[in-house]
């Protein structure tokens, strides 16, 4: 299935205009098709294309045009099948083109007004994941002249990819992290096609586009194989966490030497890897701003994750973007430069680290910056980090930290003289970070609560597009579920799209038209078309887990309604309370902590399969007797004790029930889509199910001395029950009939949490445990 | 290690000259250096560049500069391993860079001469795996102005990849294979770079080009899981079985209509994946051909493996691209047009099926080809699906056959019209072929003979340059083995290299310069400049397979000299003899059978280590007391006997011996190397090692029923010993001192042979059982 979000209706004349604009003037069904063959530059080869293809089951479309046969639709969509390049589709189909464009979910439209059946069949996907037009003006049907060209409310790729122009320039920041009394320079990569009229900017910041540090990040990764440590009970009011801003900088700005007309370092090769979208966007006349910020290669300042100072040096970029600030040629003459080619509408994009400093600037309101579209985003570190008073890790990368990460970053030492100049600063200012971040007591405070961009979402003056995995346990779903739900106070518009995959992006997906979505949104946003975007996309795209090519419209996410079940042994009832306690010993023979603490994958399968059983409480519901959708958080309120005087609690809820469960990883496809004309080609993925006997569906973790709140440590003793109350990781997830919906409960998670393999002993009080489920119905 | 052997030595004076063309006309460092940053187009942004590297352990190089200091080697070369990008290995040498420099294996002169010092660092290769030169070049050193520059005798890369030539003619070849009664056209699809004079041509025969029908061709895999069948013995002469030639075919030639001076058809990208060594010489002033063949999509004709008709077909392009041959701008028209652009100097490449068939064309003499670059080729099908009268898969491929190839390429199935018009003749077609290759036989006969290249050695008038993987069972050393070994009969130059991966290609790979070297003997054999590229690079480059990256200059492959052993129980000997027999039976339970069906290469670990010990014989020597280096083919004469009247017979060499070994997939590293300016990058490969108990050196099987030869049918009785010699595929192999050699004797091979499952107990008489391993001392 292949679902267009991104089609906008638009009527009959204006359709003809269009057509008109791109040369397709007749209504003459074969004059058309040859226009639709640019490879072929003559009559007698497009005649071989048409020889090579069917007009009926056993008439080539050469003969039947010879013949003058009147066209169907039958035939005219078995025709549009092959030149979507759907053969395969099509001979499944027994040659039915319309069956084909049925089960694609492709639209079709009747054929007495060819120019209408054109127009719609231009504006559907093919097989390669572009819009038949997109990939026309790929293969040559129109000239790359750098000129926009508007089809159905999105920009053709009609700018020069093999022509454009790399360039960096030095932007001057307000900030001065290094403390030299100077205000920090970043460096700025800029692509974009060459043009006459001033281009909307895609700027995406990136500390990793100037590489990575991989060796010292490894080095630096710190051991998970620790003991939970009782912290003192503290009495903490949320005051006392509270980050106050930040000062104005005393570094005085570079007085300016003159001015520039032309940059003076040019590159032809992208320091980092390319954000596939922008690639998408620079043939279409967007211009890309590439920034690794502050404390990054070839710019000044130190590397603080996440920090207030590395945001603004974001932000700074932004107003050069927009004509707001000053930049220079190089680091040392002071010569401005003006980005004279920018029409000073700007977008962020990007995905994890570059999607949470998109959305950190758009919480600066700063002028310029019209929309982000962020992915996978982070909006408060320390749900990245810590949870609950817990130091939780992002799944995946036990023992990172906020000076790993900055570690990994910090790429002034890949330039030897920089390194040398640098090295001892930069050695105290991560011990600095280390003991601002405090690992050994997983409390929120001031240092946290600077780096939590919720904290400002008053601010945000713009239209916003998330995008996040539902199974994404690297950067968890709360992340942009606090975000969303925060933004609701706001009047500006948000879009978003909950896939089924982990932390990966969508926009090369074959089942989702999802960059023709974003182009639609920039036109609006960055080139101010009346097209409409607004209405024409869904507020929340979810993607259905029990299918792999479909996707739903929403209104809304995080409205389920309150469904409880109370705890029994091995079971969860809606109906009857059960007396009783049960217990869990967080405990593993030497052998098996070693090998779970290296694979830690087998160990999360082995404890939600049963294998490693006296580590847990698992309770399941009966089989449910109907399908039930599970839309937001699901809340625990359990009453529990540990048999020492410190204590974590960990929850999973898995979908148990032999079935097909959609993969979080999508697969490569033969084809690949073609980001201009013959541009930065990329594969084409595609969801695939597989089959299973069960599936995690979200999880949560708690430090039993925090349960008042993050910043305050409450007191916990041993053998003592305490009520806790853990709210888990949102989703939006559909249970089929017949399968049991499953709780379970332990405490150490080889992936996330500390491992100390203390030998404690949790019971949980039945009779005083429940758990809240948001159930929305379908 | 990085190992250069593209490097030829050239006269100070060229050098200079070479230099003075390039730009670097000055003696001073300083000035050379700041050449050298073509990204930076002013004096302050290459100052900071020269800030943000070291030229002392504690001095950048602009203050160096700045104070005129004196340049020794220590400096230069520190510097030298900056602007080669060997930063971190610079760090881990304390920033010495002659240190450095040689632990690279990268060459150091004297820096009294400092043009002849800065030639020579020009000339060495960088962390992305390109010459510096090359590098400068990419970054915009030099314009792209489609004029040929030379530098230490290879072509810089100077072409414009950005404004390629993309188009299609059809060759009219010599065969009707269609039966149609006219002769079949084939599609070329040419790459070329703007050129005032001819170019060179690289022409990849490539069936895969056009395509791959997966799912027709797993449809038609074999079941392999059938029993092993009695032939009745027969007495059969060379003579019967040998083929006699392709005779011409009755077709008449088209009449040229006119002659045309453009094509009509073009593309903006290739219907298949390029070649990445085409890439590599698109930019540097080489055209590109490619061809499927007979046929396949846009072609006409049917699709025979290896046929001489398929092999007569890539000849036919070949002279058309040497002037020699019609090729008309569509199919119908029949308007001629010539390769103008051509300097009718042609050399094929690739790898597998492409240089398979580039290694068949070689062997009709065609005029025009100049030579063959051809990598993990099949010279003798016969030997890629069986082997010794018996059926024999190609390693990774069980149950794939010569008809299943030809589904997977007869892609005429892809245009819906063509498929529509021969499938029935296509069916037939490989009903018949199903029928030649005799799946149920085994035996080497006319049909086989036909698509043995072999034959026609004595036909080879060029220089060849062969690339075979020591590890790959998919195309197996004995390919190129007896290609190389028929090839010493005749009087032009080969040259071979011998790698320790499978079936991969290992041009970008980081320890050897094999693009560089190409380069080079492209420019002796296609551009005709006396460079002496056949004495520079070696005959044989072997890799080493204790060392990741050592590859070492040989004088020849296969010169081992015979030391024999004999067989004992579970050992080997070289002085006594022991009397006895000993027994496998080849069988197994159905769950292991069924488990190890679907995991063979588990199968493989099992019988080596001795997991499923009772279906084989494992003898080995005492650990070795010194290396001993295994240089070409090891023979088993044994004594052996079947409990049935039917039976084969499998033997591996295994290296006993835990220790690292070298991994036969290299590992793609962070650096990407450009194949031009910004154009196919692709990612640089390094060969890594990693721990193990054993690894599998060689392996061969035969028929008990062929022991004669591949065509007679000898009988078998069932208990009564039998002599046979079995010759493995060749290697060349280093045993280290304190590992033991091994040999596994065992019959079905779950990878390879058929897997009857048929209970036959195989017995060796020891006293009559010997090994001959061909030793060369070190």
């Amino acid at each position: 299935m292949i679902n267009q979000y991104g089609r906008i209706k638009v009527d009959l004349a204006t359709e003809l205009q269009e057509l008109k604009a791109l040369g397709f003037s007749s209504a003459n069904f074969e004059t058309l098709l040859r226009q639709a063959l640019p490879s072929f530059h003559s009559m007698s080869s497009q005649n071989d294309w048409l020889r090579l293809h069917l007009a009926t089951t056993e008439q080539d479309i050469y003969s039947f045009f010879q013949q003058k046969l009147a066209l169907d639709q039958a035939i005219f969509y078995r025709i549009g099948a092959q030149l979507l390049g759907f053969n395969d589709e099509l001979a499944n189909n027994n040659l039915d083109g319309v069956a084909t464009f049925q089960q694609l979910g492709l639209p079709i439209v009747a054929v007495d007004n060819i120019p209408h059946a054109w127009y719609t069949l231009l504006n559907t996907h093919n097989s390669t994941g572009l819009l038949l037009i997109d990939a026309l003006v790929s293969q040559g049907y129109l000239p790359q002249n750098n000129q926009r060209l508007i089809f159905n409310g999105k920009s053709l790729p009609t700018f020069d990819t093999n022509d454009l122009i790399r360039e960096s320039v030095w932007v001057e920041t307000s900030v001065d992290t290094d403390n030299d009394g100077q205000l920090d320079l970043v460096q700025v990569d800029i692509v974009r096609p060459k043009s006459e009229t001033p281009l909307p900017v895609l700027f995406t910041a990136s500390p990793y586009y100037q590489g990575l540090n991989v060796k010292e990040n490894d080095a630096k990764i710190h051991s998970v194989n620790v003991p939970l440590q009782r912290k003192e009970p503290t009495q903490v009011d949320k005051n006392d966490v509270t980050y106050q801003g930040l000062s104005a900088s005393t570094a005085k700005p570079r007085e300016v030497a003159g001015h520039a007309t032309e940059t003076e370092v040019s590159f032809t090769a992208e320091a980092g890897l390319p954000v596939d979208l922008n690639q998408y966007f620079l043939s279409r006349g967007f211009a890309i701003a590439y920034s690794a910020g502050v404390g990054t290669r070839h710019a000044d300042g130190m590397q603080d994750t996440g920090s207030p100072e590395q945001v603004e040096s974001m932000k700074n970029v932004v107003e050069w973007l927009a004509g707001n600030r000053v930049a220079f040629t190089n680091r040392y003459d002071n010569m401005a430069i003006t980005a004279d080619w920018s029409s000073h509408k700007i977008a962020m994009t990007g995905r994890s680290y570059l999607g949470t400093l998109a959305t950190a600037v758009a919480t600066t309101g700063v002028e310029g910056l019209e929309t982000v579209v962020s992915e996978a985003a982070i909006s408060n570190w320390y749900q990245y980090y810590r949870d609950n008073g817990l130091v939780v890790a992002p799944g995946g990368f036990p023992g990172e930290d906020m000076d790993v990460l900055a570690e990994l970053v910090y790429t002034r030492m890949k330039d030897p003289a920089d390194w040398w100049r640098t090295r001892s600063q930069w050695q105290a200012f991560q011990s600095e970070t280390a003991h601002l971040m405090a690992r050994d007591n997983g409390n929120y405070d001031r240092y946290w609560d600077s780096r939590n961009y919720l904290n400002h979402i008053q601010n945000i003056k713009i239209d916003m597009l998330m995008v996040h995995g539902l199974n994404d346990w690297n950067v968890k779903p709360r992340q942009v579920y606090q975000l969303w739900s925060a933004l609701k106070q706001n009047n500006h518009v948000k879009k978003i799209y909950l896939h089924q995959g982990e932390h990966i992006n969508i926009n090369n997906n074959r089942s989702l038209d999802f960059s023709d979505q974003i182009n639609l949104w920039f036109s609006e946003k960055l080139l101010g078309l009346h097209v409409d975007a607004t209405t024409a996309l869904p507020t929340v795209t979810w993607q259905d887990n029990t299918n792999p090519e479909a996707w739903h419209a929403l209104e809304d996410w995080g409205i389920g309604e309150k469904v409880s079940y109370h705890f029994a042994d091995k079971k969860l009832s809606r109906s009857s309370q059960s007396a009783g306690e049960v217990s869990f010993r967080d405990w593993l023979p030497e052998d098996q902590f070693n090998h779970y603490g290296k694979h830690f994958n087998a160990w999360r399968q082995a404890i939600i399969s049963g294998k490693i059983a006296e580590t847990a409480q698992i309770f399941k519901t009966e089989a449910l007797s109907t399908a039930q959708t599970i839309d937001g958080e699901i809340t625990l309120n359990l009453r529990v004790k540990s048999s020492k005087n410190i204590g974590l609690l960990s929850a999973m809820i898995v979908d148990y029930g032999t079935d097909q469960y959609l993969k979080v990883s999508p697969t490569p496809q033969e084809a690949t889509v073609d980001r201009g004309r013959n541009f930065s080609p990329t594969r084409l993925m595609a969801f695939e199910m597989t089959k299973a006997n069960q599936k995690m569906v979200t999880l949560g973790h708690i430090n039993l001395q925090n349960r008042t709140n993050a910043w305050q440590t409450d007191d916990l003793q041993a053998d003592e029950f305490v009520n806790v109350s853990l709210t888990l990781q949102p989703t939006h997830y559909q249970m089929r009939s017949g399968h049991q919906l499953g709780v379970v409960l332990y405490a150490t998670d080889f992936e996330m949490t500390v491992r100390g393999n203390q030998d404690i002993v949790y019971t949980i009080d039945l009779a005083n445990s429940q758990i809240d489920l948001p159930i929305v119905n379908k």
